[in-house]
C-alpha cells in the first residue's frame, strides 16, 4: 500500500521489466515523467535502464519511450522558414568531421540545415568541440537566433538547449555512470527523441561500424539503423540511415583544429577522398529527402559556393574563418619500423591515442585541447618504407605522449600485399 | 582516463556482471567498500544489483560478497560467554511468531540465543513489532547489554545494532526501491553477512516455502537454503537449513500484540499444534549445533522453566510480562458461507489483509498499530458450519476493514473432503 497520489509505482514498472514483460503506454509515461519531475530517483531509474538493456524493448515501446521523452520538453519548429530543412546525425567515430562540411555544403544546395550537436565524450570527438578551436566561435544561440541564422545562412552548427527532451539529458548522464550506455533501444531512443523534437524535416542517420565505432558489429549496426528509421518515420521525419565503416579513422587528422584544417581542406575542393566521398554521400541523401534532387553538391565544392557558406556560418557565430588555428606545443613522429605496405590502421586506437594527447574528455564538463591530436601520414594500402613517418602525435602536454604511444602500439599493421579496398559506404536503410 | 586514486571503476565493475562474467575478489571487495564510503553510487550499486539480479553469481563471488558485508562493519564476539550460542533466521511468513518462545527455550535449556531482529516491510510481521506490543519493552540495547542479558538471563532478541555489517543495510534499502529485492545470492549474502558478523556458533535457516512466504517455489528455497548453509559452513559457522511450509498462516493470529498472546500460549504449555512443532523442530536444531543434544526442549514447555526464562527476558528489556496487552477498538467477524471442510487457507491473502488492517508497513520507518490483525478460527481440515466464525478482523481504524476484506476474498476454500495433510518440514540441509 504506497501512499503515493502517482499513477504508478517506479518498482513496479522496474519488476513489469526484469521479469521480461512489455511497459504499457501509461508505464512508460509516466516513469519518463516522474523521473524528469524527480520523483523516480536516479537509482531506480538506473536498475530500469539495467533491465532494459539485458531484457531489451519491443519496437512499439521503443517508440513510446521516444515520444514520453520528446513530451518532456519542447519541440522546435521550423515551418516558418522559406526553405526545406534536412539534418545529418553520426553515430560517432575517429576523425568524423563530415558535419563541418556537410552543413554548409547541404546549405549552399538550397535546404536549411538546423545541425543541433553534442560535445565529445571517450574516443570519438564531438562537433562543438572541433568548432570551438575557431577563435571567437561559440556554440550556444537562442532559439530565435538559431532560426534567423538558419533563415540567412542556412546552416547553423550550435549547442542542443535545455529545452529539447529533458528527460534524455537527465537519462544521458545517468547511463553514461552505470554502465547502460549499451543497448539499442536506450540509444536510439535518445538519438531520436533529439532529431524529432528539432523539428527537422528529413534526417540522415550516419550509423558507423567497426573497431572505432560505438557498434563494433554489422547486425548491430543494422538493428540500430532500423530501429532509428522505424522512429523517425513513424515521427513523420523523412529517414534513411547510411551504415558506414568505422575500421578505420576518417580522413587523415583526429583531434579538434587538426579536423577544422582538413574540413576547410574539402571546402575548398580538396581534403582526403573518404571525407569528400562520405559528405557528397550524406548530401545526396539530405537533398535527396528534402526533394532537391536537382543539385549536384560536388559542384558546390568546386565552385566556392560551399565555402562562401561555411565563412558565413562561423562569422555568423563570432568565429573568425581566418584565424589561425591553435598549434599544439610539442609533436611526436611515429615512423615505419619496416618496408611494405600498410595493411590496417585501427580507427579506435587512434581515437583513444587522440583522447589521451588531450583531444578529448573522460568526464563530462572536463576541457580539452584544441590543438592535440593525431596526425596520420599513410593508410591502408599505402607503400610505406621504414624510417618513414607514419603519424604525428599533437599535444601541449608532452607527458602525455607515453600513454598515447601505448595505444598505439599494434594500431598499425605493415605487409606485402594491399588489403581489400573495404567499401566507406556499406549499406542503406530506408 | 578516469581521473581517480580508486583501485577500481564502477562502471567496469557493472559492466563486468552485465556482460555474463564473473566478478573477482578484487572488484567485489572495492565495490562494497567503496559503496560504504559513498564513492560508488546509488545508480551505480542499483544497475550492479539489477545486473546480479538478471546475470547471477557463483557460488564463490556470493561467499566473497558476504565476506566484504561483513568487512565493511564490526563483529560480535561470544567467545566469553559461559555457555555456547545458537542463532535461528526465518526468511520471513505469515504468523511466524516462533522466535519469541524458542529464544528462552532454548535458553531454558542451557543454550544462548543471542536473537538481532529486525521489523516488518510488507505482508510478514516484524519480530521486534511484535515485542513492542508489550508495554514498556525496548528493542535497543547496546553491545554490553546484550552480553549481559546473555549471560544473565540467556536469551536476548533486540535490534541489531547500526555497526554490523553497514554496507548490508544501505543496499538492501536501495534494493527495497529498486526492485532488486527478489535475487537468490542478494537474499543470502544479505541473511547471512549479519548473522556471521553477529557471531553465532551455530546457525538453523527456517527457510519459508510458498504463498506467504517469500519464495514461492521449493527449487528457489532449496537454491537459497543452499547457499546460505555453504556460506555459513565456510564462515565456521555450524549451519542447518530446514525448509517449511508457507502456504498457511503459522498458528491461528497474525499481528503484533495477538501474535505475542499465542507465543505465552506456547511457552504455558498449550498454543496451537504447528506453533509447538516448529518451535520444537528449531529448538532441537539449536541444541544439537550447540552440542546438547541430552535435553529435550519439550520437557522444558511444561515444567514452566521456557516460560520463566520468558519472563526474565521481557523484564530484562523493561517489559511487563504481567501486563494486559492492547486490544483492538474494533473487531470484524467473516463467517462461512456454507458447511463443509475447510480445504485451504491462504497465507499471503492473511498476511496482506493484517498488514491492511495496520499490522504492518508499507515504507520503512512508518508505525504500525500493536493491537490490528487477523485471528482465524478454522484451518485446513477444520470442519465448518454455514454462518460459523472463520475469522476475526482487529483494528484500531475501521476504515481498513474493506480493503482487508477485499485481499481476504479468495483466501478460504470450503469443500467437501479434507485436503491432504502438508508437512510442515519439507526437508533438511546441512
Amino acid at each position: 500500500m504506497p501512499r503515493t497520489t502517482e499513477s504508478h509505482d517506479a518498482v513496479d514498472v522496474i519488476r513489469t521489466k526484469r521479469d521480461g514483460g512489455v511497459l504499457d503506454e501509461g508505464q512508460i509515461d509516466w516513469v519518463i515523467d516522474a523521473y524528469t519531475r524527480g520523483v523516480v530517483a536516479d537509482e531506480q531509474m538506473a536498475a530500469l535502464a539495467m533491465a532494459i538493456l539485458l531484457r531489451g524493448m519491443e519496437r512499439h515501446e521503443v517508440a513510446r519511450w521516444t515520444q514520453a521523452m520528446i513530451d518532456s520538453g519542447e519541440r522546435l519548429d521550423f515551418s516558418g522558414l522559406s526553405r526545406p530543412t534536412a539534418d545529418k546525425h553520426s553515430t560517432g567515430g575517429v576523425g568524423d568531421k563530415v558535419t563541418l562540411p556537410l552543413a554548409p555544403l547541404v546549405a549552399a544546395c538550397g535546404v536549411a540545415v538546423p545541425q543541433l550537436s553534442g560535445r565529445g565524450l571517450g574516443h570519438t570527438g564531438g562537433t562543438l568541440d572541433k568548432l570551438e578551436s575557431i577563435p571567437g566561435w561559440r556554440a550556444s544561440l537562442s532559439t530565435a537566433q538559431m532560426l534567423r541564422q538558419l533563415e540567412d545562412v542556412g546552416a547553423v552548427i550550435c549547442a542542443a538547449g535545455s529545452g529539447l527532451a529533458p528527460a534524455d539529458k537527465l537519462l544521458y548522464a545517468l547511463r553514461d555512470v552505470t554502465g547502460t550506455v549499451e543497448s539499442i533501444p536506450l540509444i536510439a531512443s535518445s538519438i531520436m527523441s533529439k532529431k524529432i523534437a528539432e523539428g527537422t524535416g528529413c534526417l540522415v542517420l550516419d550509423v558507423k561500424v567497426g573497431s572505432g565505432a560505438f557498434m563494433k558489429s554489422l547486425d548491430d549496426a543494422r538493428e540500430l539503423a532500423a530501429t532509428m528509421v522505424a522512429l523517425g518515420t513513424d515521427a513523420g521525419v523523412r529517414t534513411v540511415a547510411l551504415l558506414t565503416d568505422m575500421s578505420v579513422p576518417l580522413g587523415r587528422t583526429a583531434g579538434n583544429a587538426l579536423e577544422v584544417r582538413e574540413s576547410v581542406e574539402v571546402l575548398a575542393g580538396g581534403g582526403p577522398d573518404d571525407v569528400v566521398e562520405l559528405t557528397l554521400a550524406l548530401a545526396r541523401e539530405m537533398l535527396a529527402g528534402a526533394g532537391r534532387t536537382e543539385v549536384d553538391p560536388a559542384d558546390r565544392l568546386t565552385d566556392g559556393s560551399a565555402m562562401d557558406t561555411w565563412r558565413a556560418m562561423i562569422e555568423a557565430q563570432g568565429g573568425d574563418p581566418d584565424a589561425h588555428l591553435p598549434v599544439a606545443r610539442e609533436q611526436h613522429v611515429v615512423a615505419a619500423s619496416s618496408d611494405g605496405v600498410v595493411t590496417r590502421l585501427d580507427a579506435l586506437a587512434v581515437g583513444v591515442a587522440a583522447w589521451r594527447l588531450g583531444a578529448g574528455r573522460a568526464r563530462q564538463g572536463e576541457t580539452v585541447q584544441a590543438a592535440s591530436g593525431v596526425e596520420l601520414h599513410a593508410r591502408p594500402g599505402d607503400r610505406v618504407h621504414a624510417g618513414q613517418p607514419l603519424l604525428t602525435l599533437h599535444t601541449d602536454t608532452p607527458e602525455r605522449f607515453d600513454r598515447a604511444l601505448a595505444a598505439l602500439d599494434q594500431a598499425y599493421g605493415i605487409g606485402r600485399s594491399a588489403p581489400d579496398r573495404r567499401p566507406l559506404v556499406i549499406e542503406r536503410l530506408s
